[in-house]
Formats: structure tokens, sequence, C-alpha cells
């Protein structure tokens, strides 16, 4: 296919591709503005290597450069901005990338590979590049790491032929009118935030950028500006909802609908939804398959509450007869992990079915229900958290002998990790035991209670029995460190 | 992919499918429907072999013979039914096709295949099929026949995924929402009209389906019906809008606007319709790109009168250097002509595009301008009528030596074919030579005039030079048959 940035500048060229609300670009000037950046990282030497690691918030300056990145022909390593020096040094390291451009304030001291701010590209001359003229769909676009819950994070790799039938999926779904214009305050390293900007390239659509979410910003834009869509997780819908009732305002007429990710809504919010007339659309959908693959109307929600809905269009979905694993087949699907073929080797079916992960169910309507991760995967405020990769985290902390990590509902995140340790001292502190998995993990990672335990709980063949714990918690039987 | 009908039926199983104005199908019935019919067609061994003719008008019973055969796994060989018996067995011989499914009222008399009326399909027995339950996109789903400047008419391979290319390359175009109607006057047999049918599968849209074009049923069911789109050629554009400014009355309020295939409007009509609000979207494809690959919005049509638009975002497009041939690649491109790869290998260049046979230019915005077919292609009324081929009818006519066919202008069918002529007898009547031409051709092909000549214009290398009798024909200088 024709490069897909190029395209747009000649079929939707002075169409807004990207805003944050003061600075604004049309297709035309993005067209020209990666062009340059493009040719200013070529003189800087930055593009020897066929990946380019990225590390961002939400800005345009990080959208222009990811698109510089696209355009030059080279793929996107997209570093996670909340993960700590360690597990990002994995990353590059993992991705064989020797350079990682970087947004200015934050900070790089601790990478392990040579990192060049936004404001060094800008202010480098240009050294022109071949023009690339055509993006193969078999090539990376993108690579996003994931944790597993056994061995080392994954570099789930996104072709643009990935990220062109999840656009295309979405589209079927949610329709595309030339009046769309997405909101994108999820991040743009996170699947849900960057497959809005590859839809914005597809369709030609306006991406309003966002860099924090701040409920009160969002609000106001919803109100004020022609937005369409809105990508949300659970937290965000509910203190959206919670303004609207709060003000009593009304969305921009154009607004169609929100996008939710990060696990079901419960009845009662969905029924505040309607009475706000807040359509939302849930959603289940993975880094492996690109964002969305199965989708929940809002005509369908109230009849089927607690259901992720029914496979897209372009996704062919069944369960495993003997564990109810939800499997999958989409072209949206990721042909794999970087450099970890045999990793990826597991997570195929004999007769070519992706493994999710995921235990479900599927009603006589063929709405699916997610009951949860068969790995025990925790979703925190939309994002992913592996307890085994919590506890390898604290492998080797001298103040305990032992941890397990579980998940625990939560008002505010829906989901957060919580520990149970055996602690090797007496006067051990909650705060030391947060000290020192902050200094190794993503903040958002890193338990938020401790609870004391003499022995885990194990089954016959010595595995954990987290639901044990859980039920544990749930009786009050343990204690927790203060 | 899953079977797009059953995936139908489970995504939007509620919403009407088709309808006729009486007769209406939702997906869910679609599904029920065509399920039984692929049994009947069963018991009736009628699906032996991979390929299934279908010879109809535009009519529920055709449109659910053709999912049934779709969702059988089957492929369709779409036949015109304004073709003659002679050309039709030409294409059932092609296509090894052993069963020909007929509407009731066409006759079918002289095919020379196993044919089998709608009725008798309907009042068959079942005979469980095994379940078709994917769609491979790799997959013939239909072949149309083509008729060339040289040799004998190719059956153009459609596959599911081109299909499906074509299908989303309208979307991102022209926009899907779920309030989507698609009114189908044009042949289902003819790829602007199957390919509504295919949006319909995909985007779970309903096709409003009309059996013949009377232009004041049409104009009423475009006030009175939530129809969102229509796909026209010129000669109904102009006596849709005819209708619109004598009665003033304004579509309904759902309409999005009109497709226009078969060659662009001229400034006079585009005015007329801005004037009475009739947006138009030109474009320009053929059946071996399943359909639209190059399109023209309303808002670019005044600034670009006669263009055929911009290549659409699947759409690779360049001229050739030397001859200024539309070369292209896209998804929605067929593999191929069934049995003549050798054909098809000579439409192909060395760097694999497609040679589309067209001449055209490209403005500085990237607007194309297509001049005509290289080879001679006259289309008239939206059928392509090959020069070479309405010769080659007449070669063993013992009434005229020679004949050389060229197209003219015309009010009504924008273009109609007329021959020049070499008697062999003085007392020879225009009847008697279109007699004999609608005994061996569709009526569409026979030359509406005959015009009389004593030596045809050739250059140095012998070639009929064609635009040389256009002229004589502008200055008047010729006779014609009476």
């Amino acid at each position: 296919m024709d490069n897909w940035i190029k395209k747009q500048a000649t079929l939707a060229g002075s169409r807004t591709a990207i805003t944050d609300g003061k600075q604004s670009l049309t297709f035309a000037q993005l067209a020209k503005r990666s062009d340059q950046l493009a040719n200013k990282l070529n003189d800087l030497s930055a593009l020897n290597n066929q990946r380019v690691a990225i590390l961002t918030n939400n800005s345009v300056a990080g959208y222009l450069i990811a698109m510089a990145v696209l355009n030059s022909g080279h793929t996107i390593i997209w570093l996670n901005r909340r993960l700590s020096a360690t597990e990002l040094n994995y990353q590059l390291a993992d991705s064989q990338v020797d350079v990682c451009l970087y947004e200015d304030r934050l900070n790089v001291s601790e990478l392990k590979c040579r990192t060049i701010s936004f404001s060094e590209v800008n202010f480098a001359s240009e050294k022109a590049l071949p023009k690339h003229l055509e993006f193969d769909l078999e090539t990376a676009a993108s690579v996003m790491y994931t944790s597993g819950t056994t061995g080392r994070p994954k570099g789930v790799i996104q072709t643009f032929g990935n990220h062109f039938n999840s656009a295309m999926a979405s589209a079927l779904n949610l329709g595309v009118t030339s009046a769309d214009e997405w909101i994108c305050t999820v991040p743009i390293f996170h699947i849900s935030g960057f497959s809005i900007m590859m839809r914005g390239l597809i369709y030609g659509m306006t991406v309003r950028l966002v860099s924090n979410f701040d409920e009160e910003e969002i609000h106001q834009i919803l109100v004020k500006e022609p937005i369409t869509m809105i990508s949300v997780v659970p937290y965000m819908l509910k203190k959206l909802l919670a303004i609207k009732q709060k003000t009593g305002d009304t969305y921009n007429e154009k607004f169609r609908g929100m996008l939710l990710g990060g696990g079901p809504i419960d009845q009662e919010t969905l029924q505040q939804c309607e009475k706000m007339q807040l359509p939302v659309v849930q959603s289940y959908g993975m880094t492996e398959t690109c964002s969305q693959i199965v989708a929940l109307s809002f005509s369908d929600a109230q009849r089927h509450i607690g259901s992720s809905g029914k496979p897209l269009f372009l996704t062919q979905l069944r369960l495993d007869e003997k564990t109810s694993e939800i499997q999958l087949k989409t072209p949206a699907l990721s042909p794999g992990y970087l450099g970890q073929p045999e990793k990826y080797a597991t997570k195929i079916t004999v007769d070519g079915w992706f493994k999710t992960g995921d235990v479900g169910r599927l009603d006589a309507e063929g709405f699916l229900y997610v009951d949860g991760r068969s790995d025990d995967m925790i979703i925190s405020g939309g994002e992913n958290i592996f307890p085994d990769e919590v506890q390898a985290a604290y492998a080797q902390c001298p103040f305990v002998s032992d941890i397990a990590v579980v998940g625990v509902a939560d008002d505010k995140w829906q989901q957060k990790p919580v520990a149970f340790v055996i602690p090797n001292e007496q006067t051990l502190l909650a705060k030391d035991l947060s000290d020192y998995g902050r200094q190794r993990l993503a903040h958002y990672k890193v338990p938020k209670n401790f609870y004391l335990i003499n022995e885990f709980p194990h089954n016959a063949s010595g595995k954990l029995q987290r639901f044990k714990l859980r039920e544990m918690l749930d009786k009050n039987e343990v204690n927790e460190l203060q």
C-alpha cells in the first residue's frame, strides 16, 4: 500500500491530522513535517537500526516523532514511561535498539543506549533520506512490550496489516464518517492510544491529543469541541460520568460514543450512563490483537450486563472445550514476539488459534463474558500487571523470605495488586517493601497493601492457590503490615 | 474469516438484509434461508461442481440463490441476462459449469448445460450439507465475464478478499454508518450491483433491491424510504435529476449521495446537481478491481470537471511514462482470468502493476482524468462494448465484405456503437444488419447506425484508424444506410 502519511496528504491534505488544542497540523503539514524529521533523524545517524525506541508522553512532539519513524520505513519500539529504568533497559536490550528518542522533560539518565531528545532532533540539520513510498502490510510498524506470567517480557510485533485490519474492524463496528474526531487521552505508547493514531492515518481522521487524563479538561473538550469518539478505561468513564451528572452538561452534538476497554462496567454505572445519554461501547482486546476484537453495543448492554460483547466482523472466536480459554483468529493478530518465536509458538494451538490466556463463556446469543485471566493477570487503571513479574522483583529482597501477589477489587482502579509476605524481620514496615518495589518496578505495579502470612496455600502439585489468598482477605483472616 | 452470512446473523440478526419493498429478510432469516436453499441445491445434485452459474434479474429470489451458493462454499458464475445464447454458452463452457440456476421467467432453452429454475430449487427437498463456516479470502467468490479487444471473453475471478478490500475502500471513501441502506438498481450480475450485495454482507447493511431502472419508481423510493446511497450510471443520474427538477421533491433526510460509475459527468449536469443539492461521487473502476478504485468527492467536483477523482486509500496508481496508460495495485485486484493465466500475465507489468488499458492524466493535485480506452472500448449505458468483438460477430456476414465499429457520443447512453460497412449488395438495409447482429450479440452491442464506406483508413502498419472514422462522421462525409 501507499505510505499512509503521504497518501492522506493527497486524499485529505487540508484536514487536521493532529491537534492538542493549541498546536494543529493538517495531513499535508504532517507529511511535510515527518519528512523533515526523518531527514533530521538521518542526519543524527539515528536511523541506522531498523528499530527506534520512543519514550514520550502524549504530546504532538511525540506523535510527530512517531510519524517520522514510520514515514522513514522504521519500526517504533514503544516504551512505557511509567516503567523503571531496569525494565526499560531490558526492553532496549531485547529489541536491540541503539537509539531512544525521548521527550525532553523525561529522565533518561539511567538508560543504557544512545538517547536523543526531541529538541536535539528539531535542532539537527536535514540529510535527505530516500522517500519511503510504500507501507508493506507484513512489516512491523510497532512493538509493545507486555509482561507475561513466566519468564521475561515479550515484545509484541504489530504489523501495518494488523493496524489496518484493526482499524477496519473498528470502522465496521463503530462506523466511520468524515466528521469523526477521536480524543486520545489514553497513552500513545499503549495499543489503546496508538490505535487511535493509526485510525487517524487510515481514516484521514483528526486525532485530538490530551497529555494527561484530567476529567475536568476532558469534559470541557467533549462539551465544546466537535469530538465524536473517546477511548476510556473504567475509572475515566466513572469520573466523566460524575461530572456530567453534576453539571448536567450535554456533550457536543456530534459526539457518538465512548469506547471502553479494561473490563466491563457494572449495572449501576451502565444505568447511570443510560440516564445521562452517554453511549458506551464496551470492548475486549489486547496488545496482541492491536486493540478491540470483541465489542458490546450500547443497545445490547442492558440485556447483557457484564458481557464484553460479540466478536467483531474480523474476529473468529472459540472457547477451548476443556479449559474454557478464549481462543481466536483475526487478521489483526500479531505475527509473533520479538526474538521469541518459541514463546509465541506456545500461544498457538495445533490448529492455528491464538490462546489469549483469558477464560470466558458465550451465552446463547453469542455474547462473550470474560471470567478472568487463566494466569491471574491484574488489570489496574487500564495497565496490565502480572503477579509473577511483581513477585520476581521481590525475589532478592532481604526483608522477606517469600511473597505472593494477587489482584483485588478496587473502587478507583478496578483492581489493585496486593502482596502476602513471610517477613524476615519483626520490625518490617510496609513502606520498606513499597520503597523496595518502587526502585525496581513501575509504580502502578507495586503492591498497594502487604499482608502477613506464615505459609502459602499450595495445591498437590505445588502450585500457588491465589484464590485461597483472596478468600483469606475476604474473611479478614490476615493482618495487614503497617 | 467467519462465513459472512452466518457472522451477520449473529452481529446484526434483526437488521434487514434485503428488501424489494414487499419482501424483506433480516440477516438471521437470510442465514437460515440460504442454509435451506444450499441444502435444496445439494438435494438436486447442483453443487457437484465448485462453480455454479446464475442467470437472473435483480430479484430477491436471485439474491437468495446467490447467497446460498456463497454460503455453501461455492463460486458464482454471474451470467449477464442481456447476452445472446451463443455468448452465454461460451461462458458456460469456458467456466466448466454443469448447472445454471435461472429465474423462472427467463428463457434458457438454448443453453447447453443443465438448467434449474428457482422454483425447482424451492420445491426440492433438503439434503443437509456440512456447514461451511469460513470464507477464505483467497477463494473465488464470483466470476464475471468481460470481453476483450482480442480473442475470447475472459472470466474475471473475484475473491472474497477482493470483495472485502473493495468494501473497505468504499467505507473509507464514503463512510459507513449503522443507518446505511443502499439501493441496488444496477444489475446484480455486474460488479456495480454485486458489490452492493457484498457491502451489505460486510457492513451488515440493508440492500434495497429494484428489478428495473424506472426513474419514477426510484425517485419515489429516494423520497419516501430511508435510503442513504445509490449507485448509478450517467443516464440514470440525468433522469433522476430531471424528475427532481420537475417535482422539486427532496430526498429522505438520511440520503447521503449517488455513486456514479461509467464515466464523468459534464459541467452543466454537475451544476444542476449542485443546485438541486444532489451530492454525486464520481468514480472509476472495473470488473477486475471489484468496483470503484478512484473517486471524486462532490466538494472537489466543481474544481475538477471531467476528473474521476483521486485513487482511494487502498489504490496505488501510476501512469506509464510512455503510453500514459493507467496502471495500478490494489488488494481488490482480481488474481486472474479463469483458465487464461497467459492472458492475465499480459496485463501485468514486469514490476507487478495491473495495466488497465485506459489512458489518463494526473493533475498537480493528484486528480485523475481518464482520456479513454487505449483499445477503443465503448461504454454504453454502463455496459462495456469492445468494437473488435462486435466486428468479429459480423466476420461471416454475407451482406458485407468488411465492417468497422466505433463508439460515438449519445445523449441517452453516453456512447453508442455505430458501424462502417463495405456492402456486398446494393439493396442492403440497415435492418438486415441489425437483425443479423441481434441473433449473435447482446442487443446493446449491436451497432445503432450503419454508414457506407468504400475503404477503411489504416496507418502505415495497417492498423485501423478509428479516430478518422469519427472525423468523417463529424464532418458528415459518410452516408447512412437506411
